[in-house]
């Protein structure tokens, strides 16, 4: 099925900074918890890592928001922790919680005991899921697949769970820093397998999400985040399956790391909504495609201000390709899935007139802020 | 007490980027739940907010770690959420968590009922501290007074408590705009009246801690947290009584701010651990002094580890005077408080000797990192 064109390749073309006829959007957790026939899928898989393992009900609740929304591309039902999973630390979600291990790393002898990883034995279920939902896209839009970074993997493997600060992940930094590279080390690797069994399944985009970079002073993420993605990076360029995908690295809160991240070769910088698209543009020129920024709690807002701060970001980042619209954070379960339609389409409706050459500034209405 | 001369004045000279004998260091939350006699007051005290509201006794922990170090300025021993209790929230402080309101702010409704706020009324126990630390110091150092900006308060008041991302604020921003106006309106001007009774106290530098600027996108920043903290600098500047004390703005996580808020006409930026020293100079050249900005988990390690980061900072940094050398963030109740003379005394060293000429790069010992 992959080997037939896309029917809306808007995606891969800004991936790719070429022209496209209007920005493309899709949104992180564009499947989750917002949409009522995601929460009724869901119920019937019993728990949230049920879900994520039955290939059937990953590949139905990925096409939920793509019924809904006019969105540019779909990404896998998954997590980000599919590997520390699948390294035996025994993945739970409970109600209105994060994601909880059943067991942490707590000691270097932690580390060395942890399995050797094989992608296709440990997580075939994510593999096929990604072939599912490619041959039910029919083509339709590309799709996306992932993983969580090193350095995020081992915050909540150190830690257990989610955390405010990963204060346990940063304190082994200085006590096993050996134990420290050997874990990240083998979790590059991981990651690096993971990503070329889903290259390999029908996956048209790559996607690393590093959630906490943003917890490592500089020289600390040179040392212990970017030498790891450099490391997959090195390992996709240099496999038939990944070589020519497209990759984007979402590192959260990295924003002193932007022109670092474009270095490594990737073709897009995932982004928070703490910056100006313009000003990261003006730190990456030319190297690299930006994704994002729009910050979540728009979606809380009226229809006129979705729009307006849709209009706002948009004409920040201007006319120049390379642009995917996206949040700077996933949907929240409480958002209304309304909003997402007023968003997926003023992205579309304004992008197109401003590429028509359309003035639009004054003649938005919109709720003034004070 | 307040017309003798300072016998340490590095942190003012420092502050107002003249030159000092040595780097001059703090730490933020350098009198808390890590020294065990600050344990012991609080046990006295029964409760975190009877410590903080009996001058005695915060003139006691506000003194403490100067007997233990050779710290170069005082805070005095607070909280930032002091206004909101002042205006009848009700702030308490349960074991083990952070800080919680018995009432918090639904309504706009709730922001038309706050009232009037009068520091020397309402806050009378911060200005009889701060005289009561001025006259036990005795000019060893200079004092900081302090209180929380009004972004920052307002995020406690909506959520009623510490959280993750504070949505309930954020959602206000966009479905009650002209009363999230009002609140900061209003905060600010109890901002300033305070800051200004805490310098008629005797309070020698003041500081604004703004721990949640970093939740917001760039035109929410100007919006919602940089119009407040200019209006604040605005009224301090034309106050008899602080219109010649030091200013330290802390945006923590405003990264892309930070020439926005020199511009604002305060002495210096405290800055988090996430960029280089260096860097942010570049941002803010000839504007302002920096204070910061060692990732706190250093503390965690070994007393090489400690030395040879704090080298690191101190290089980086460089020998432009106006660099005062802090923590990105509070001291943890876990940390060592042996390893804070360690850092304590390397930064006294290690800045007299680059001060002569001395290079110090090859010939410190340290446990590399990988």
């Amino acid at each position: 099925m992959k080997t037939d064109a896309l029917k809306n390749d808007t995606f891969i073309r800004a991936l790719l900074r070429q022209d496209t006829p209007h920005v493309p959007i899709w949104l992180m957790r564009q499947a989750g918890r917002y949409l009522p026939e995601y929460r009724a899928t869901r119920a019937r898989a019993g728990s949230f890592m049920a879900l994520a393992k039955t290939p059937e009900l990953a590949c139905e609740v990925t096409l939920q928001p793509l019924a809904r929304y006019d969105l540019d591309a779909a990404i896998l039902f998954s997590d980000i922790l599919t590997i520390p999973d699948a390294m035996g630390l025994g993945l739970e979600f409970h109600d209105g919680e994060g994601p909880r291990f059943a067991r942490k790393i707590e000691s270097a002898a932690d580390v060395d005991a942890l399995p050797d990883f094989h992608a296709i034995d440990q997580l075939g279920y994510v593999g096929d899921a990604v072939s599912l939902i490619q041959r039910e896209l029919h083509r339709k839009v590309p799709l996306i697949g992932f993983s969580g970074a090193p350095w995020t993997l081992m915050c909540y493997m150190l830690e257990g769970g989610g955390s405010k600060d990963f204060a346990r992940a940063k304190k082994f930094l200085f006590h096993e820093s050996t134990a420290s590279h050997v874990l990240l080390g083998k979790l590059a690797r991981a990651v690096s397998s993971y990503l070329r069994m889903q290259a390999k399944a029908g996956a048209d985009v790559l996607m690393l999400f590093d959630s906490w970079a943003g917890l490592l002073a500089p020289y600390e993420f040179d040392e212990y985040c970017l030498r790891y993605l450099r490391q997959i990076v090195s390992d996709l360029h240099a496999d038939n399956a990944t070589r020519n995908l497209p990759l984007i690295v979402f590192a959260k809160g990295a924003n002193a790391h932007h022109h670092s991240i474009a270095k490594l070769g990737c073709t897009a910088l995932g982004l928070d909504w703490t910056q100006k698209i313009s000003d990261v543009r003006q730190q990456t020129r030319q190297m690299v495609a930006l994704q994002g920024n729009l910050d979540p709690t728009v979606l809380y807002g009226s229809a006129a201000q979705i729009r307006f701060q849709t209009l706002m970001l948009l004409q920040d980042a201007g006319r120049e390709p390379g642009h995917i619209f996206n949040l700077g954070h996933g949907m929240n379960p409480d958002m209304n899935p309304d909003s997402v339609k007023i968003l997926v389409d003023a992205v579309h409706e304004f992008s197109i007139a401003m590429r028509a050459g359309e003035h639009l500034g004054p003649s938005i209405a919109y709720e003034p802020l004070a």
